[in-house]
């Protein structure tokens, strides 16, 4: 096989014959398979059974306080030194709080916009409209986060080292309506990249360049343990370096328990300044009672010190997953020359770029046949990938043979749309 | 012993005497009594110890959902059907998200402020500024969600069978900037009433008489069966009266089981009609992937079909209390006229009503002699009774003991006021 675009006509029209015909086979199998969901499979799930026996009838904290009864805001310790190793920071940078750290990303942006986030009179809501830096490919909850709140997404390339900082810096320099940016630093949702140390110094440096005084960098650290390839990869810790540029109230770190143990029945982290963590503490005051600190009780024992072997159990079951994409990529689209891929060592996604103008087109194969993939251009702000040619493979939550069965059908989808565009470009 | 008012002031002096040396005595045994807080004790928590093992390794749902994994925004079936019971709905008409009702109530009230609760145009951020009637005494938490988002409160009297419905009514008729009402309907906090028939029945259909056409009602449902009198009171079902008011949408109701299980540890629920349970639904899919559905399940299964049993058992120990709070404030004021208050049959306060200008004082000599009650004021807007009379007694938490002579205290200290006020008079 030759890169696709040597082939004459009507050697693209054998292979177009042949591709229709396979897809038409496939259709006929009623599969439904999916790749669109970044969540743990079952047998990831089992491996946190040991949560629901970490209670064993004594409610206490370390410091002596009834997990079952209200109060302490910012979470117990244990459970804030467990934040503390997911984001290398100290206990006393870190909010425990909720089940989410979505939701304490709303409420830091939310705070931002209206309450101000450090007591005082700056607020986003006066710039018309407030803008933040997403760098792109991204994370689509993040842009709803954005869209929600009326506030203007300015998208920001990314490398294989983190975002164009060249670029985020002439931004945010020029624009005082740029409040912010979005970050996932390690294992980046969907590329997979790990920013690299250069990046994260220019990162914590941002808010002193930006012309805005109340820019903020939301280091959404989800896959912070979530290496499956090993030694791990490491993440330059941005706070300590954020300090040292005074910047440390201008950078917000998230983290959740979500890939760790249970989707959703885990905890939430933040981290930050001193004085972020203690504005982000009174506002929680205003929003609830307190968290849940029995399971936050349940998380801290079960994890204590183990934490690297469970996440390495994790890496047993989904490293082959990814292997069988990246094989099939590999095997199905290399030598036609018509695709790059990502190949991260953690995360859960795999980001592959294909021909301008193709992602909608396979989207639309793919599911003719039964297979959902993420929607096309959900990884770019307003759901518009501006070259429709970005898509994000989800492989952690199907079996490894319906991974195997579905990049067989993606793969086949997409050298059906190249060769159906090619032939539309040589007609 | 006969009303104070009738003593003369060589009695009144002796009186002093005697209180201010019985004070002086109780400053010598250092004491460190606390009323302030409306947490169940060790005792009522120990109750729901069942619940740790409810799991037992099953995750699954009744519906086949893995509680482990992401999604399933409005909570379990199970969960809501349990939410159902405590408000008196369906389970459709049910969200279960979270730990905390109180996260729901400002997500609805940040809605109808800025994101709209209707998927209209109708915005409470219009106007300038927005209000909401508090009755009053009344409950600090919801005030607090008021003052972090610049919601001007306008108080309306309580009675014993609730809010003024006369006044509510033409206050929100004549001022199209009033928007809402904050109501606990069943032992009402502090007061600890319960909203008769009728009043409920004019609250379902306040948003039709009030001047905005975005009223909404908030009926926080704290403590929808937490009766310890037998036979249970009932309260009337606001939202099947609001539908046929056609007010559905107007009216939210919210619960949790934060005094049923564990404070803090366990869910929280919101009840409406079907508009808006799907925008707050909505919208919390941008604030979270899903709820903490592990413990939604956990609960569900610990509480269904043994409610009522488990309430009961709550009751036995929190009666003990209430009523030595009440024996207390009929032995020590009670024939001297100085005092008037509730004798609640459920929920977790007393509500204390001395002579005007007297609570700051009494609160100083409280915390003179190490005990603590809730700050006079913060059962009022702005933490501000413009009669200075209103105290809020929360007996639950401490051991029964310590109420007894916590009450002993108290009463001692509203004596004393009350004398040196008189005296003040006098001389």
């Amino acid at each position: 096989m030759s890169a696709l675009s040597t082939w004459t006509k009507s050697e693209l029209e054998a292979l177009q014959a042949q591709l229709t015909k396979e897809l038409g086979l496939q259709k006929g199998n009623r599969l439904a398979l999916d790749l669109t969901r970044g969540k743990p499979a079952a047998d990831q799930l089992d491996l946190s059974a040991g949560l629901d026996d970490a209670i064993a009838g004594d409610y206490f904290a370390a410091d002596g306080t009834d997990a079952r009864n209200y109060g302490t805001l910012a979470g117990l310790p244990e459970a804030r030194a467990l934040g503390a190793e997911l984001m290398d920071v100290s206990a006393d940078d870190v909010i425990c709080w909720g089940n989410s750290s979505l939701t304490l990303m709303h409420t830091s942006v939310d705070l931002a916009l209206h309450g101000g986030l450090w007591e005082d009179g700056r607020r986003w809501s006066r710039a018309h409209p407030p803008k933040m830096l997403t760098p792109v490919p991204g994370y689509d909850r993040h842009f709803t986060i954005c869209e929600a709140a009326d506030i203007e997404m300015v998208n920001v390339a990314m490398t294989e080292h983190g975002p164009d900082m060249q670029q985020a810096t002439r931004l945010a320099a020029e624009d005082p309506d740029i409040k912010g940016i979005w970050c996932v630093p390690k294992f980046s949702n969907p590329t997979g990249c790990i920013y690299s140390p250069e990046c994260v110094a220019l990162m914590a440096d941002l808010p002193n360049k930006a012309a805005a005084d109340d820019f903020v960098v939301m280091w959404d650290n989800a896959y912070a343990v979530h290496d499956f390839q090993f030694p791990k990869t490491p993440l330059s810790p941005i706070l300590s370096a954020a300090r040292e540029a005074g910047t440390e109230n201008h950078v917000i770190l998230f983290a959740s328990t979500s890939k760790i143990t249970y989707a959703s029945g885990g905890l939430g982290f933040l981290a930050s300044g001193a004085n972020v963590v203690a504005r982000v503490t009174r506002r929680l005051g205003q929003l609830s009672i307190g968290p849940d600190k029995v399971n936050q009780l349940r998380h801290a024992r079960f994890l204590s010190g183990r934490l690297e072997e469970h996440m390495a159990a994790h890496a047993e079951l989904i490293k082959p997953k990814f292997q069988a994409v990246e094989e099939t990529l590999a095997s199905q689209l290399g030598e036609l020359d018509i695709a790059s891929w990502s190949t991260p060592k953690g995360g859960y996604f795999v980001s592959l770029d294909i021909r301008p103008g193709l992602a909608s087109r396979v989207g639309e194969l793919a599911a003719s046949a039964g297979l959902n993939i993420t929607r096309p251009g959900a990884t770019f702000p307003y759901g518009n990938d501006p070259e429709d040619r970005n898509l994000r493979i989800a492989p952690t939550f199907a079996a490894l043979s319906d991974v195997k069965a579905a990049m067989q059908l993606l793969t086949l989808c997409v050298k059906l749309a190249t060769v159906e565009q090619q032939l539309g470009g040589q007609a």
